[in-house]
């Protein structure tokens, strides 16, 4: 059997560590990169390159911005009294796009997941604690994902945040359990905003 | 609604491009990718830019190689006298891994699709015929897929190759029909290159 080119093998290597990308999925995409003309995959590396020198986290939120801050905590439209803490970029950009939402977000970067060696000091929980702790937050929304992580993140943020005397809610379980909310409708989305509730330290 | 960074936008936009990549994946990708430390970034740009430089299509067969001709068409002890037709060069990695066959192969580059504007002349049909006249080869496999367009693609080889006195084959119908070469399990491979059959123009 004739062995494929390494750098096909690279590529594909590469292309494999992506979240949710297969072996034979990345095999595929480095044919396909192969088979592109310069410009094509010019403009690739170049995108990759930008998003790398341009996107940076916000200082405050965590949100992915070309700007720092980024454009929402400096919308002064917003409101500032409440955040909405998120484990990823993409989970705000689904509730941005909802339309339903208007406070201020604080991005975790993940989940708590001791056995992925995920701890809370490998999160954004410090800035978030300092962030609930006097100023103008009055309201913290806990919208990560309704899964047994996210749960069980959200469960130990109540008990970092009820004791600083800002209100605590969670999103309404609208979002269906066990799903991921980046993949949920706008509708169950907003139906979730509406519906969140306090929750207190148990 | 804040708006994504343009960046994001534009590296979602190019990920998008590629074949089984939709919007919602290739937007995780881009977030994936933004998040990646410079030199995990930097390995995914080398590895591009290595691919794009050092494989190239075998001036022989199309398959992509560091060398050209190919290890596969340099490789003397090889059958000569057998061609087996792919549209795809991943398409001759799966056949290769199945171990069943020590022919050559010629990539076609893809199938004939004239709704999408592909002609023979789009793919390497001219340098095929131009292989199987005279020469040392005496029968072309036709291995595209077991779908519409390859069993159009098929058809239109076997009208073409055999005015020139080679024998035609094609793969068994073993593989699953409407499915992809690329796919098939190697047991189905290996069967359907043992019960290949003659075929001749209608």
């Amino acid at each position: 059997m004739a062995k494929r080119p390494q750098s096909i093998d690279r590529l594909t290597a590469e292309l494999a560590r992506m979240p949710g990308i297969g072996r034979r999925t990345a095999e595929r995409l480095a044919y396909y990169i192969q088979s592109l003309d310069n410009d094509g995959a010019r403009k690739l590396v170049d995108a990759i390159r930008e998003v790398k020198t341009k996107a940076k986290a916000c200082s405050v939120c965590g949100n992915v911005s070309e700007s720092d801050p980024c454009p929402i905590c400096t919308d002064r439209s917003r409101d500032t009294s409440v955040v909405c803490v998120v484990e990823r970029v993409r989970d705000l950009d689904v509730i941005e796009a909802s339309g339903s939402y208007h406070g201020l977000y604080h991005v975790l970067g993940g989940h708590i997941a001791p056995l992925e060696g995920v701890y809370p000091e490998n999160l954004t929980v410090a800035k978030l604690l300092k962030r609930a702790k006097g100023g103008p937050v009055k309201e913290v929304i806990i919208a990560t994902n309704p899964d047994t992580e996210g749960d069980s993140t959200a469960n130990f943020l109540v008990d970092k945040l009820a004791p600083l005397g800002v209100t605590v809610t969670v999103l309404a379980r609208g979002v269906p359990a066990g799903g991921q909310i980046e993949h949920a409708a706008q509708s169950t989305l907003a139906g979730a905003i509406a519906g969140r509730r306090p929750v207190s330290a148990k």
